[in-house]
């Protein structure tokens, strides 16, 4: 059996030298390297931004959106979409384990991985059902998951759907639990969205009595959503590229004090300078959003002067599957939103 | 005397609501708001992406370069080139200060602006020599400092020059000083620039001898500029880009441990693997470089499943002018050498 690298370069066909997922095309034979698991596919989750782009292509078309994701993985290996360059996360069973790989997966397991499908050797073999809705497609065909790979055996007090939804995200509320200590002034911007209520849930648990947690929706809608669930102390609805109004809002609601932790959980581009503003001297910023530019947050701050500690947002955290999922168990009512909006 | 806002906010024109770097247009009449502080100016020292480019377009002609940055300023209020959308910084004397500003500074105080020239008030009387070699041009003229712009007195005891050079990349020493603990391992990728030579001389006095400080330049020209000041204790040359062949490198270099903080001071992009490779598990990466991608970082983390800290590289820190003006005193050699590269 042959040695893998714990990175997947060995499956790394062109460009030679780069890691698997810059890589164009990637070796997808399902013969598993001597540090690899072999999975059983059941779903794709593919990664929104993705599936929009190809249901655009196929004019919405079932069966072409069929044909582009067969494509896509036919030349490079993998459902890396060559024109937003993401991927997505899968679901399936594993099949074989490597005598090398270091782990407690056994054969027989359920998993979702938690690693990008963008750098997932990947065979399709049939397509079973595409439900556009979700970004779900349910296909018959198998995976291969490095040692490096991460991925979530998957709750058997969830249904799977659920548990999908929330592990997307996982990383923002398990950072947030690192991020805030008892006491802190949290604002949370995008706190309607998917992440942002799993972060409002566990800055909330984390602040205390003594803390205070701020909401900032992108509408009343989704603003009325986190209120709904009392996830927060203060709630108020505003644009987040409007730097000046938000600060101004949050000065007031802090007593001029700003915020020890803001997370940033918005999809849109623009933002860097309201979390900036409204964090306090020495305070953090963690940047989830991916819509965040490096150097709009590097030179925002050093324009207005602010000894802010910057975060970037890494989906990856030590046990975020397991944070993630707890705060479904422990609030009731965020799991039956979440039921409703995403399972 | 009109009020004003503490971020320049009362000074933009257009587009409306935005702050003072993103603005387009802002007023650049030299008569003072009620915290502003009005300054003689003596030098701009402009980036050095921003020089290039007019340099270019100029092809190189002195008096077309003249004519070329009066004509941002007479347009813009400021000096924020529109192709690089970046400033610099300028040298000038303390002329005015409003009553309601708060801060040390006395009129005739010689400093440098520590905020970008892309969101600073800038009149241009006269350009009265251009030194494209260093990127400086001397000015009759004035400028607007906001009660949130940063700044530096100019020290006594060092030439202009050569405190304008460090003080352009004073947050990454000043932020390395913050991160690195006694007896850490440390990695400066682009150990031989300008801003990781400060690095390095931070890191291994705050590291001290239980520690160890790796410097990885990208040629052997710069990487022997740090060994000829025995600034680390492990030295070598290699492309950044190649993240599997620095992590093997570092891997060995460290008995397998990898590095508690590695330090990205290159100027090139697609160095984001390299520097989320060397660093172990819970150890923190700070991004200094500008041409770090948000997404490749966040993705890559998790790509590979590392569970590390990525900060992203604020210009500013506290206190940050004095504890890089302090390196060139306390290294004589550091202090040659720059003042013979930058002086
Ligand atoms: N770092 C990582 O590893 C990682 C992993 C996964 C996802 N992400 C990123 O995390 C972000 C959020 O993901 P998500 O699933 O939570 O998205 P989501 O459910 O769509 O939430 C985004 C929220 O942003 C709000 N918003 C939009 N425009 C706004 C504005 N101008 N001002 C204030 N709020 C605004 C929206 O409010 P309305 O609904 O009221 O418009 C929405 O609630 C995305 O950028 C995604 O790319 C990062
Ligand atoms: N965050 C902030 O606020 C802030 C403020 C100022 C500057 N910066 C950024 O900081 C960065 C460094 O600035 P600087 O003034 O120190 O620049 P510099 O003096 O030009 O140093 C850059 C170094 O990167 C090295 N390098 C280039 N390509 C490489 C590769 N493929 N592999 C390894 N090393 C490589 C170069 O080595 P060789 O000389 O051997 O090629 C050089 O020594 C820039 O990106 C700049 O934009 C950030």
């Amino acid at each position: 059996m042959k040695k893998g690298c714990p990175y997947g370069t060995h499956r790394v066909i062109s460009p030679k030298g780069v890691l698997p997922q810059p890589a164009d095309v990637i070796d997808n034979t399902m013969e598993i390297y001597d540090n690899e698991v072999l999975i059983d596919v059941q779903t794709l989750n593919v990664d929104s931004a993705s599936f929009t782009q190809i249901e655009r292509q196929a004019n919405g078309d079932i069966e072409e959106i069929k044909k582009i994701m067969l494509g896509i993985v036919a030349k490079a290996g993998k459902h890396k979409n060559p024109v937003t360059g993401s991927g997505g996360m899968l679901i399936g069973t594993v099949k074989e384990i490597g005598p090398a790989y270091v782990g407690d997966l056994k054969v027989g397991d359920k998993i979702a991985t938690l690693v990008s499908l963008s750098l997932t050797p990947l065979v399709i073999e049939e397509i079973l059902e595409v439900r556009p809705d979700i970004d779900q497609v349910d296909i018959k065909g198998q995976a291969i998951l490095f040692q490096s790979g991460i991925y979530a055996v998957l709750p058997k007090d969830l249904p799977e759907t659920l548990a999908l939804s929330v592990l997307d995200v996982a990383g923002a509320p398990a950072q947030t639990a690192k991020l805030v200590q008892s006491g802190d002034t949290v604002v949370v911007i995008g706190g309607g969205g998917k992440s942002g209520l799993l972060c409002l849930y566990e800055a909330k648990k984390r602040a205390g009595v003594t803390g205070k947690v701020i909401c900032i929706g992108g509408s009343e809608k989704s603003t009325d959503r986190a209120r709904k669930l009392n996830l927060a102390d203060e709630y108020f609805a505003a644009d987040a590229t409007d730097a000046i109004g938000i600060y101004n809002k949050i000065m007031e609601l802090t007593d001029g004090k700003l915020a020890d932790v803001v997370i940033n959980c918005v999809n849109i581009e623009n933002t860097e300078m309201a979390s900036i503003l409204t964090t306090k001297d020495g305070g953090t910023v963690y940047f989830f959003s991916m819509a965040t530019s490096f150097t709009k947050a590097a030179l925002g701050a050093e324009g207005v002067g602010k000894d802010v500690n910057m975060i970037v947002g890494n989906g990856y955290c030590k046990g975020h599957a397991a944070i993630s999922l707890q705060v479904l168990r422990e609030c009731e009512p965020l799991k039956n939103l979440f039921a409703e909006m995403y399972a």
